[in-house]
């Protein structure tokens, strides 16, 4: 690829492409470039069909049966063992459950119950720059049990080996960061986080599906993700929980609700967990949106995660070079990592009029969204897009910069 | 209507019936009697198209616009309010979200909460015959809090009076029982647990669309609920939690999670709960399983509780007469109040081969459930079921009665 030979470059590559024919497998949109796909995923063609299979079959006409005719109780961890290979897990270590948030506080509340032996083991480390929810969620925990946990803000990675210590019980971090795409060495900071006795919870909300996860191979503790992203599983998808074999016997958590009991139809009086992943399961799930959730699975049977980071890499890089040819005059900065090892799915760049300029993007069928402050965010899915989207997406941004064509007072909405 | 005019007389109640054309807006199988809506609400027919729009339209087309222009956000608020009037709850008091485990945690850790300025409130009670989860979500906040909480549970509403007292921090009881159909007067309960200075927290799982319920009339502290059952939201989905106004400022729980904070989209390091019922909110919500709860719900828009309450006695009084007059011959035991003001929109009859017979009218097209310990279990959901459909199933039972047509050795399935 050089620059030089332009959209026609481009093309060439689409058609070289081993993912091209993938993106049949979506719709999307005429006249849009979709590059939030680390937001919500695009819809799977087969989404549509099995929504009405769920709806008009399992419910509508077997009712109850489908519980278990259509294998509704056992979708969960149906669902998990589909997804355990993406992230590098076994079969049974996995469940699609609930919603990131909830499933983090499962695995918050077991890793300080796990760490609760040791007296001086008071402090969960994590990053200030974090998704939002994973803060607040142990913040929620540490307030609520009052026994002196404290939660330490890093405000980058490089500060870990400095932190984590013999006070340290958790250390919890999101694996590609929400807004830089910095993605971190799982190997290398879970080994770090071993050392010093501590516990390693890995949110992959914008890895899972983006990039190879050898939960495993790492030697992680625990994880959590989101289905709803790379994954493709539908609008606020269940997310899913991960706790290898080895933790599965001491994986304890308050929100023991019955879909987690040893007998879940025995109607016992007293909560005792079952054996298994499906511990960390708490009440009744939601069937038609859950159901959705393996349309996009099964895209990824069709390829390897291997495959779609070359791509995804290429996308990125193809997009950063563009940017910072196209668009030299503008002051554009990049807030993603130029490295491989440290880059996820996606560019962002920093701009002083970032919210208006994105949403000028959007007007014109480019879509990637803002993320405070001052974040334009491109998410690269490389299911479905393609090059020439690379080449057209930065044509446009350039085109909007050098005319200022942007509205500084765009009102801002509620969600972008 | 007199038992002596049969099946004939049955079908003039339903000629006379004002819901009969009710029926019309919902799918049911040919060849079925479906008395199993307290389990899993039978399908409104908008749900088919309502399910095609989200998917198709609102993400496949209008991708992540959708949080905006279709209203994802607000959702479930919006279903909320819808729900409201049906509860006797005011606007902005309900939300519809996360499951019924989930919203007890959130509802008995708020609860708890209220009460921790009394050193000596310590005990939660509830039955021992309340749906296991309740009870096993109060295990998990008890032990997990380890500040001597403790559960009292009661075998009869008749020890209420007995047992709460000033060590009483919360009462968590199911307005209806999910097994016996018993009703409790939540007015009367409710005041007896007030001046003990204990909190109320009510499980309406089979009771919302089901009774009326008046919870800011009977000044309840905390609801939750179930919108699968009688309100025929769809397989598993998300469930509600009502907070009245005036303990929304105090209510407090540690699923902190970035969808009740105040700000979500400013992406602040630190928790600060929203003012109003959204901070009973959690994680990001499943869009397609949630919209179609809004399909069952506006069907309740064409009727009042006061003319589903009147049919449902009349088809519980009908079932349970017929029962007992043309099955004399066989060991049934009501196990249900026969006091209207006892009785929810259920007839549950104990028989030693519960669960054979059960499977044996399941064959022929008649479904009802099994729940231990040899409990048949028949809901009547006024919307959808008919006067002819409650004869029809008690002759089906009877011939199997008679002729002692159920095998004893049926397979038990994991789920029925």
């Amino acid at each position: 690829m050089t620059l030089a030979h332009g959209r026609a470059a481009c093309e060439q590559l689409d058609q070289q492409d081993p993912l091209a024919a993938l993106r049949d497998e979506f719709i999307l949109p005429d006249g849009v470039i979709y590059l939030d796909g680390n937001s919500l995923g695009a819809r799977p063609k087969a989404s549509l069909q099995r929504a009405q299979e769920v709806i008009a079959q399992e419910w509508g006409t077997d009712l109850i049966k489908s519980w278990n005719k259509a294998g509704w109780f056992d979708l969960p961890s149906t669902l998990g063992n589909q997804l355990a290979p993406l992230i590098g897990a076994q079969a049974d270590e996995v469940v699609v459950t609930d919603s990131t948030s909830i499933n983090l506080f499962k695995a918050i509340s077991a890793a300080l119950q796990m760490q609760s032996g040791d007296a001086q083991r008071k402090v969960i480390i994590t990053e200030r720059s974090n998704f939002p929810t994973d803060i607040y969620v142990a913040e929620g925990i540490t307030r609520w049990l009052d026994r002196g946990y404290q939660i330490q803000l890093i405000d980058t990675p490089d500060e870990l080996p400095q932190v984590i210590n013999e006070k340290t019980a958790l250390v919890m971090l999101t694996h590609v960061n929400y807004r830089t795409g910095y993605l971190h060495d799982m190997r290398a900071v879970t080994a770090l986080i071993h050392q010093h006795g501590a516990l390693a919870l890995w949110d992959l909300a914008h890895s899972a599906g983006a990039v190879p996860v050898e939960l495993n191979a790492a030697q992680a503790d625990f994880a959590v993700g989101c289905t709803y992203k790379y994954l493709n599983g539908g609008p606020g998808a269940p997310a899913f929980i991960w706790v290898p074999q080895r933790h599965q016997a001491a994986f304890q958590h308050p929100l023991s609700g019955w879909w987690g009991h040893a007998s879940p139809f025995a109607m016992q009086p007293h909560f005792e967990p079952t054996a298994n992943i499906r511990r960390a399961l708490c009440g009744t799930q939601p069937m038609v949106s859950l159901a959705l959730v393996g349309c996009g699975l099964d895209i990824f049977g069709q390829t390897t995660m291997q495959a779609i980071r070359k791509k995804s890499l290429a996308l990125t890089d193809l997009f950063i070079a563009l940017v910072e040819s196209q668009c030299a005059a503008h002051p554009l900065e990049l807030v993603t990592p130029r490295s491989h090892q440290q880059r996820g799915s996606q560019a962002s760049f920093h701009h002083p009029h970032a919210y208006a300029i994105i949403q000028a993007l959007i007007e014109r069928g480019v879509i990637g969204d803002y993320r405070e402050p001052g974040i334009m965010r491109f998410g690269f899915t490389p299911l479905y897009v393609r090059y020439v989207d690379v080449w057209d997406a930065v044509a446009s941004l350039r085109d909007i910069l050098d005319r200022e064509d942007y509205d500084l007072h765009a009102k801002r909405h509620a969600v972008t």
